[in-house]
Order: structure tokens, then C-alpha cells, then sequence
């Protein structure tokens, strides 16, 4: 089976990352953007540009675990962890899925759980204790990109070719008894963190993808 | 002498983008962060979080080349051209500047005129034409520390150790009448970009480079 790559979205609290981080999944191939928890993604809405890459919620890490070892996927956390590989020397074996970090505090210990190993980035300079999430999630996809040797999209003059929008989105659900039960345990654990809140009390009119594939 | 790389910046439209950038910038050891054009930086601001990045200033892309042809650097344009040399095969040479485009356009002929060489970021998906400016330059500045062989920064627990800051910001200014007069048309050119602007007339506590380590 050819490789694939999954980008797992956690506890993310920053809507200018989450876009920035869809656009750089398309770009790297990203077969689905995988959001776990709450799921008011529903206000990222339906809108044209969105509809390049597919998305997919589950209401706990142990489904998307699930999902993902059923692909056959091993799960890398982002995380600069006493065990982390460093990412440019590209310690992928197959299909693998890349968990991120919430921007303050990184990987939680539940999320490092469900992980099967960590790479990291390598820093030289004495500025920052880390890099910007969506920065550090977009050199670990094109290190992979490197690595499983996907084919570059075509271009035209000095832009790649970006194709003519799928007439559905693509957006999937699960539903169980259990997710349900876990939904309303992430509802309560998750009502400090903003992200979500963010979209719900936000400008109705406003979208979240819709501006991930804007120029900025 | 020692590899060192240098980002230059030209027209960058986005505040945003600036911050992350710089962030990332001392991240992987860049020496000096170079503005090239209007010198309303010091807007940019004194306060501690910015003194670990120097930043110098140019009134024109020229003077700015030969500051670093002087360094023994080479120019490299981070832009989707014909020629340009996909960045994973890090096809660098000795200590070199990286030229980034501004975010709608790219870089100008006038910008790609002073580069030696060209890399880009290969893209496998059909969804975007092109990367965030951050995004892509911190992907060329991570492969060039790979290539340069930094000295990693030491850790303690998940992060990278922060140094205490210098005493003093790091900000270099270089006048000269032929600048001068470059500065005023650079003025006129550049009056309807909007990123010097918009700190101009921005909340007159509000602080560009303060924000660049917050987490984010």
C-alpha cells in the first residue's frame, strides 16, 4: 500500500495555526487532517477551499489510535522528549500520523501514551525554548514528504498547479455510546482552552478554513 | 571562518509573519536578521525577548548585497523558479542569505536579481499554490543548520535553554547620502504595502518583536 501521512490535532488553541497548519498539510500531501475532542469543527464550515483536504473527528485519542493502527499507521508525536529522534535524519518506517502539541504546553501525557515514538527539531541559537507549532509541524511533513518520495505536483510559472475544488467536502464522523460519553468529559476538560469558544462566540460569519488557502 | 546565515527582508506585508519568523530565525542560529528598505523598524522596539535576534537595516537591496558579499555569503531566493534546487537536497556552499518574497507576489525581478541560486520546497498536494512565507523559510533555515552542522542548543526537559538576554539590543544602521535618497524612493514605492503602516498607525503600545517568543 502506498504511504501515507495523517495529522492529529488534539488540544490546538490558536485558530491562526490551525490554518496555517491546513494549508501546510495540503501542500505536503496530508491524506487527513484528523481532529480529536470537541466537535464544533463543524463551524470550520463547507466553503471551496477547505474542500482539498479531507478532515476527520473522533471524540477520543484511543479512536483515532484505533482508526490509525487499522491503516497500519505508526503514531509520532512532535515533541522534543528525552527519546525523540531528530527529524532530519527521517526515522519513518511506514504510513505514519503526527500528533502535535497544544502551542503551551506540548504533548500532554495522555497524548504522549497513544504515541509509538518523537521526533524533534534541532535548534542552534538561544532566542526560543521552541518553535511555532504550525512551523514545527510543517518541517516534520516535509522531512516525510523527503522521505516516503511522494511525487511533486506539477507547477505553472512560479506556483504549483492547485486543483479544481472537489464538488463535496470531505468531512467524517463517528459516532458511538462511548465517543458520546467522551465528548462530554473532553466538553468539560477542554472549557478553559478557548480554541473552540473562539469559533462559537467569534463573528458567525467568519470561517475558519476559509482562510487557510489565502496568501499570507 | 565559521558558516553563518543571515535572512533577508525586503517588503513582507504581514506582522505576523515578521514575529514568527524572527522566532524561528534565532531558533536555527541566524546571525543577523537584515531589513532592507524603509527603517521605520525601530518601531520593532528595544525590549528584552527581541535582543537575542541583531537585526541591521539597509536602505537598498545593493547595499545590503554588499554588506554581505563582504561577509563572503551567498545570496539564495527562497521562490518556486525555473532554475531554483529543491532545498532537501541542501545545495548550499559556504555561509549564505536568504532572500524571501513578499507573501502575495514573491520576489521581485529586481530581488531575484541579486541572488545567487534558488531553492524551493517541493509540494505534493493539489490544495495550495504555495507555502506561508514563515512556514517556507523556516523549512530552508532548518535544512541549511542540518547542512551547516550547528552545534545543538542543550535542553532542559522539553524545551531548549532560553539565554539570559544582552544587556543591549543588537541593531545596526548604516547612512549614507546614496541611501538616503534610496529611502525616499523606496518610500514612495512601498507607501501603499501596508506593513510599516499598519505599525504606524497600530495602538502606539503595541510592540512587533515582543511578541515573537511568546508561545504560540
Amino acid at each position: 500500500m502506498a504511504i501515507q501521512s495523517y495529522v492529529v490535532i488534539h488540544n490546538i488553541a490558536k485558530r491562526h495555526n490551525v490554518g496555517t497548519l491546513a494549508r501546510s498539510a495540503t501542500a505536503f500531501g496530508v491524506t487527513e487532517l484528523i481532529l480529536v475532542g470537541r466537535r464544533d469543527f463543524n463551524a470550520f464550515g463547507s466553503h471551496g477551499s477547505t474542500s482539498h483536504l479531507p478532515f476527520r473527528h473522533f471524540h477520543s485519542l484511543t479512536d483515532a489510535r484505533l482508526f490509525l493502527k487499522d491503516k497500519d499507521c505508526d503514531l509520532c508525536g512532535v515533541e522534543i522528549t528525552d527519546s525523540a529522534l531528530p527529524v532530519n535524519e527521517r526515522p519513518f518506517k511506514k504510513s505514519t500520523a503526527f500528533l502535535l502539541g497544544n502551542e503551551g504546553t506540548g504533548l500532554s501525557a495522555k497524548e504522549c501514551e497513544i504515541c509509538d515514538f518523537f521526533v524533534y527539531i534541532p535548534q542552534y541559537g538561544s532566542g526560543t525554548a521552541s518553535l511555532n507549532v504550525t512551523v514545527a509541524a510543517s518541517i516534520v511533513l516535509h522531512q516525510f514528504g523527503v522521505w516516503a518520495g511522494f511525487s511533486e505536483r506539477s507547477r505553472d510559472g512560479n506556483k504549483f498547479v492547485v486543483a479544481e475544488r472537489p464538488a463535496r467536502l470531505l468531512k467524517y464522523c463517528t459516532e458511538t455510546a462511548e465517543s458520546i460519553i467522551q465528548e462530554r468529559k473532553s466538553r468539560r476538560e477542554n472549557a478553559c482552552k478557548g480554541f473552540f469558544d473562539e469559533i462559537r462566540n467569534g463573528d458567525p460569519g467568519s470561517n475558519l478554513l476559509d482562510t487557510i488557502f489565502s496568501e499570507e
